[in-house]
């Protein structure tokens, strides 16, 4: 008995010979030198274009992400560059794969976090309270909050309290902002650390506050990011540092047992 | 005897405590609010802000490559994500690892040919000379030439006019532009086949005209991709494609030899 | 104040002009024609020999996931080859990013729960209270049980039986593999349905038999499914698919929605 | 007027409910236990069982990729699981990523060159000649010959040697190994520089003997590599490096501009 297929749809784009059109857009007549790349990635995952102040706290988010010096990703991408440099594109590819829990990623557990505690449409919620279940919840588990604390940016990540300042200008600070606030304030009580809302923290509660799914929320990240690793590629390509780290790192790591190290 | 050790460093951006630059500007006081992620490329990849005429070159490049409907790279991003939805990054990873020669890649073999054949600085060159040894080189290397037809968009690719339409109207159709639109007519003459300069031809052709190093002008397609890529997870944890996908292909692919399949 | 760095130290392999050790060993003089591939992997991950029974066991596991026909792997790694021939790493890689939660990396799962359930070192357990309170605890979570259960292999995925035949007749079937089975059994009472241990099941219990770390179990799938994804790209150069499936389902995927497709 | 669509067909396994064949092999019962995960890598790629010789040969061959140290490939899989611990096949991708045209690549284009220089079937070929031939022709190219020098590795790379007498002792020392070793001596002697053939070019002449496509020679290091980056991943996470090595490099290499670095 043959199985039996289910349809296959998309409704991003198309194309004919003579035509693309992408969320029901001409690309060569409509979008094309009209959109920005920021306004593009809106229109691709929400499916319309941003108004003003969508544009500009979602340029401001993706901007955010694009680029923070010698990141892990940006080691990662000019490593494998050194050693493929026909294949920029697995260079890129390499950096992005590290952005995970860790790094990244926890814009994601963030909004997650954040939808889950307070889901779309919640009216007159005790934000106090959910703070205190959130934390409490996450202290229980012994897991990590995600988006609070960076190991360089203390006491204040300074891109947070810019990205919070930029999302009121533009009527997108509401109870999703609040309640990262008071989720990082119940923290740092409860801990008795600081743990300064970080990048991640500002960017996952303001796409909240955007209504963008949580599970595209690490994707923006993804491809910020990726333009910052091209950055970083062109820079190893004039200006290399790979092959000196990774001697300097093979020459310590094996002293202690390599004949003749000392 | 110890390896004598080099520099390491990197011009990009670095971070205090208190502060984050990149390319010589405060990152939250600066950048973010007031520029888009666009730009934010260029001065990244040039290390200046762009003009309003670059901006809106540039930006429009990138927008070119961002969605093409169902692409190999993004059925590569949607397999990726349905094996591990948890590793968004990955997904995306994973569909940029084919951009290579065969598709995006060839806005790089443009952008390669045209400045070898017309170095940067050159004044007063024979365009049409340079086409005929251009195209003739590629014939006799029995070689391909970069950036020319398309297996669907026939007899033009419409991205490719309304591109030069933008750069000549902002001032970048220059020789660059010029030499790659003879170098289109030199192979259709000599091979007698429709070849229009397809879109990565004419990004090739116009990142020579902003001056882009051919070393990264892939990376522009690379990080407009992850874009797309993204919009096409996100669409992938809607309504799925990938797992049919995958069971049509492995029914069909072992019929001839799995028992009972007929 | 400068930050205090730590030491950087491996313990894997070194190199000197003249010389190159591997656990130990001399790679040229000791391993090279003398150590199988597979026998190689565990030197590397458990650092000494495996023994003939050791050896017996981990290879079978190893090459149980090295193929499985069509797979989201395979056809990931097919269609980024298409894309970027000249990059087969990359290629690999693509097929890599997908072994996560889903498909392979259930190995992994299996081992972390029965390592937690089952502590390294336990006497006397009663394993049936342990297989009901482990089950229990799933359910309550609402989540699935790895590496029970298989789309296609029905009553039973042949490979695990085989799997499980292979371990006891080399004195690896013990209280990690009896867990496993009584696991499987109360997930199908409980549930009602059929859920054989699968492939990834016996897998993962086997790989606490033989002490592997739970970290590192879905590293044997992926290194596995390395070895099978270069012969997919084998017969992908010889025999392709990949761009009549990426046209297959690009027009089916916008018949709705693309002018003149009906 | 709707495309004529091709067949799709993969000749590498097949399943059913109670069924799994590889190359025409049942994996459970012919395979799994009875073959090792080297000589299976053998079988996928050449459709046939190897030879005792071949696989002693065959084995040795991917022995030697598995594990060189800290290397590029391990570095960047180091980086990459610090980022993303839950995704440890992102990492072994990310440190695949780079094994490309610099470091395990060169295997394909020793490979490539020899077949070139000596189509398969050739008989009383003048291989002095055809030695001179092919160096004079990488010079005249300005290009590298693949497979010859080391930088660390001098006079010898320790590998070659013992690899070549482990073919010539399973009779796979012929014309391909010949050519290999007489270019390596015309390049020497071209350039008065001390060009052993390494680990790659004897790998590439080898799998010439063994009758390999070149196009997937590459593969054997890249699934070799595979495993070694499982083993430096497991050594990562019991003893880190990345951060640490993220945190010098970051500190160095922003040093002569962050405000306060000296």
């Amino acid at each position: 008995m043959p199985r039996k297929t289910k349809p296959i749809r998309s409704d991003i784009a198309w194309s004919t010979p003579d035509r693309i059109e992408v969320r029901g857009r001409s690309l060569p007549d409509d979008l094309l030198g009209n959109i920005s790349l920021g306004d593009m990635a809106w229109l691709l995952l929400v499916g319309r274009m941003p108004t003003p102040q969508e544009s500009t706290v979602f340029n401001a988010i993706a901007v955010t992400l694009v680029e923070h010096g010698i990141t892990p990703s940006a080691l990662a991408a000019r490593i494998t560059y050194a050693g493929a440099p026909e294949s920029l594109q697995a260079a890129v590819a390499a950096g992005l794969c590290g952005l995970g829990s860790v790094f990244v990623g926890s814009t994601e557990g963030t909004a997650k976090m954040l939808y889950e505690a307070l889901p779309p449409g919640t009216q007159g919620a005790d934000l106090e309270k959910i703070a205190r279940d959130v934390v409490a919840g996450y202290r229980e588990r012994g897991q990590i909050v995600p988006g609070l604390g960076h190991p360089l940016h203390k006491p204040v990540d300074p891109r947070a309290p810019r990205l919070f300042r930029i999302a009121a200008d533009n009527g997108f600070s509401r109870d999703y902002v609040r309640l990262e606030q008071l989720i990082c304030a119940e923290a740092e009580r409860t801990t008795g650390k600081m743990l300064p809302v970080n990048a991640t923290g500002a960017i996952g509660a303001i796409c909240c506050e955007l209504g963008l799914p949580w599970k595209i929320v690490r994707g923006v990240g993804v491809f910020a990011r990726a333009i910052g690793l091209v950055g970083h590629i062109l820079e190893e390509s004039n200006s290399p540092m790979a092959v000196e780290i990774w001697q300097r790192v093979e020459d310590e790591a094996t002293a202690h047992i390599r004949p003749g190290a000392r």
